[in-house]
């Protein structure tokens, strides 16, 4: 990759930002560039064995460290920016998760809030196997050892926040932050509005792989080397997280309670219908309803966040974004 | 079919249940039996056309009529029902979808109760083709026409509820009722604890295919010829509705607000897994957080459903319910 | 009370109901009877000290013990049952609360599911002084003592359910059923809207005295002396309950998340404006926005309890329900 | 007022802050300061008639301007701030009110997504009489016109969130900001945890008078002059904003849904009750079960709070902050 427009960012451990807004960019690039990044994991390194519990090594809120921000020249409030993704390597051969006291799922939290004591902290070390794209499971109580495919994903894609926000890197919303999806894949083209000049772009939080929902709250969390083309859509809003891949077009939704999530995703789904597609709203609404898929995303931080999508094959013909996606694709086929 | 054992129903105008517990059963069942059933659509079939409003022929509480209650001899309070779907076909070649006013996802209701007017009620006629297995959308505010896979499902499966209650067909619940998962189509086993003596088993509500979350609160609503297997776990309790494929183990809650549900179907897996799987329950928190599976089933009824399932191949090897599923399936192949 | 319409009820421990639709009448009134009847307790009088747990004691769903139900001759859907409260006096000089295990607000509970273990179970005996009108609460972990106002309620009031349910008496709802707010006291006229011939009357679940909320899911319970009048309003349609006292227009909302809960109560007095105080709906939105009381009932039970209230001396002069509350608080007084 | 620790603050239209943490402090103060100041309404004074909607001449993120911020010198991370209100004084003789598209409880909203059209966008202009501490309400569709006690409050009263973020002073959380809680009241003490050096304390957003709930989004907005004493208590923690009157101690939490809101504030009451009045944690769940009063602040902003009060005559005698609240409360005294 010799590629002029190709930066290689690999942060020291004091230039991460642990904010969306509000930390200075680390370089300024223009549309088109390929940003060849390393990420550091959640917990900034810190977890490294069954041992080293998040409650002793971090300390808020140096969690999610994120690789940026990058200052995209030209972007402007009321722009798109679309940012593909070409590559997501696990930068390790292992990985980490635990149970954080009070977060998650399954446990009262700090806003859930009850008198009970929290559960115990808990950390499991993964193994991954680069070569066969496995992670192993090694239960901590017993002796169970288990197998599940490599599929990794960046929790964490975003720009500043609009209305004169700083947002921790732990926070999901219409900016993205840590959306928690697993779809958020190589040869996925991610589109995010933009808020601020410069949009301010940083992403971090790789997940060697993670379950629908990310239930207790942490995810296979690995360092990655991540290779992303930056692209921006002049005069384009995208009011929440939108994705693109090669088979679906998928809308995000963040928001509390959980059906308020669910809502703004299928919402954003029926305007995209009618944006790109042809539809009336209410045509959009009945068709969706039948075809859509609706896996979540998170449903432990600070906005849960729930994913609405539909097969491109089942939709009428159309270029959304004038085609980006697939150029995009070309153009990452031509960086391997 | 001339197995003694296989009980026809095609029940009469006059003869639907439209709750669950309260109705008299309609025949008493020994376990093994073979149901071959007619159930009529939501509408109780009522709705026939883009003209013939729900607001205007339909009449509540005379929705969902459920084929049932069947008394199944031996159940008893702690008991599992099994039924297994050994097929669900479209008993016509057209299937209805509507918006029902203040009722869905995307719209104020009568609980999320707003002052804005509500949406038009709009109906929409999908014509099925039986052969291709298709349904065919044709928008009603332009000449779009597309087609989808038929993917016949029943909304509505359950028991009578526990606590002397009687529930309205329209409602899911820890009973099983109107869940309106996608995942309840043929070769799958639903399993639903018994709450009162002879269970009181019922089902209703096909679906020729639905999305995940069913958005605008209506699938493609159509009559069906469903064959099922209905057996029984003595002494085995099941709190909430799971259901088991050939491919994975699905468990389900249904509750407001929706990451209740959430919490409910993930805690019942982490259950079945430690019950089964021989998992401690804070490894199956960890296990499950990265391979769950997590497609909403409904997000518009009385009380929301979600879904928490895992490939069996991605789990040790066991035998649920001495490997029940199996031998339906297995019997399942031998009735056709 | 020599008034041929008083009709006095002491039940047999047998003779309660457990839900709400479902159970036969206890006795045909006619409109315009003054019931003097005993409740007992939520427990059905089975926790007397503090060694006797519910969950030992008590056994599912025999819990909030319902006096009646009352056929109310005449009483057809769509009218509305007046329940005036004449007086409402604990039976007894003590009371219990307790924790119950996965049930209250401070606690995970069987839909709000974490893996934690439940909170203790632990009984707290109030001592009632009815002639100073005072519970005296004593501390369970340290000698602390402490005095409270006595301000009794009953719990549980309404009638049966449409849709052809019947719900257990520990569920409120658009029937009544266990709305748990402290606003149910001597005094006050409570309207519930009929949804079966004879409406279907019943009360319990008497407490001493509740906080807002219920925080921990139970209140200071105790059996109850209580006399009410009850009256029939003929074409009027009540689709939440609502209750006036000689200060205020009261509505209630239950479901869940709490929002829901909220906005039909605050929804419901917008509506109560606008039909008998001359408002539109957008001034009375803005005018109770400004003028309105929220107190919370109930954050415990299946369905959150909401109240929305405002000073009758803040409203246009009317006499909602034709003078109805006025002319019941002058017949209590002359049955003192 | 000539003491020395009397701070005048009389912004220009150009010095308002928009944001809790990210704005440079107008003035540094020591603890014991007198702040003299004007607030803006929330429009920043732009809503002047029944013709000027927000929507026309307000920007976002323009709205709730805030008075401040000033640095607290001493003020560290672990510390409490204390805001004791001496006066409360609406500044015109009229405020406005209106309703604001997809703003509000009885809407869909951004978050609440649905496809209905939002409700019109309606200004009421409401009178004030100074004298008579009155704010008349004049009806827009029809000559209703009603009078309503003043009641003087700030809705937005906070410091710098923790966790490097910077929020939108419309935002409610755990920093204090848009609670819009009717307590906050003259005669009363505000405690807020200290997230940054210097604690970057402001406030704005003056109420000549709210409901519980503030359920169209939006009270009677008025400039304010308001007087309020600074106060620091060195290595006191506050996780959640806590008021004092010379009545109650007053816990607020704010979150999504509701139910975490009251969950939050209801667990902070309990925990007062711990660190400051001897109980245990079960026995305070107990009492305050019994004896808390749950009025709503706000459901409608970004997050929505609620409140959790108790009187002060029914605890232990006991003083919290060193009797701080007394203290201030005669030092406000003597500055009339």
């Amino acid at each position: 990759m010799t590629d002029p427009r190709v930066l290689t960012v690999r942060p020291t451990p004091d230039s991460y930002a642990w904010t969306f807004g509000g930390a200075a960019p680390i370089a300024r690039i223009t549309p088109g560039t390929v940003l060849d990044v390393f990420t550091e994991d959640c917990f900034a390194g810190r977890v490294t064995s069954e041992k080293t519990l998040v409650s002793e090594v971090c300390e808020f809120p140096f969690l999610n460290p994120q690789t940026g921000p990058f200052f995209v020249e030209g972007a402007e409030v009321g722009d798109t920016l679309a940012v593909h993704f070409v590559s997501v390597e696990p930068a390790r051969d292992w990985a980490a998760s635990t149970t954080v006291p009070l977060f998650g799922a399954l446990t009262s939290t700090h806003t859930t809030a009850t008198l009970q004591p929290p559960l115990p902290e808990t950390v499991w070390i993964w193994q991954l196997d680069r070569e066969r794209r496995t992670c192993l499971f090694s239960a901590r109580d017993n002796g169970i050892q288990l197998e599940l495919p490599m599929d990794p994903m960046h929790g964490t894609v975003g720009v500043a926040p609009a209305n004169l926000e700083v947002r921790s890197a732990l926070v999901p919303d219409a900016h993205g932050g840590n959306l928690d999806t697993p779809e958020m894949r190589a040869g996925v083209t991610c589109y995010l509005g933009v808020n601020v000049e410069g949009a301010l772009f940083s992403l971090g939080d790789g997940h060697a792989r993670q379950g629908e929902g990310e239930t207790c709250g942490v995810a296979v969390e690995c360092a990655m080397n991540t290779v992303v083309i930056v692209e921006l859509l002049k005069g384009v809003a995208t009011p929440w997280p939108r994705l693109e891949s090669d088979t679906h077009i998928i809308s995000t939704g963040s928001a509390r309670p959980l059906e308020d999530a669910f809502r703004i995703a299928q919402h954003d789904l029926v305007q995209w219908l009618v944006r790109d597609y042809g539809f009336s709203a209410m045509d959009a609404y009945q068709y969706l309803s039948q075809a859509v898929e609706s896996p979540l995303a998170n449903v432990c931080d600070t906005n849960y966040t729930a994913v609405a999508k539909v097969r491109k094959s089942w939709l009428p013909s159309a270029s959304p974004h004038s085609g980006l996606h697939a150029q995009l694709r070309e153009r990452a086929t031509a960086l391997r």
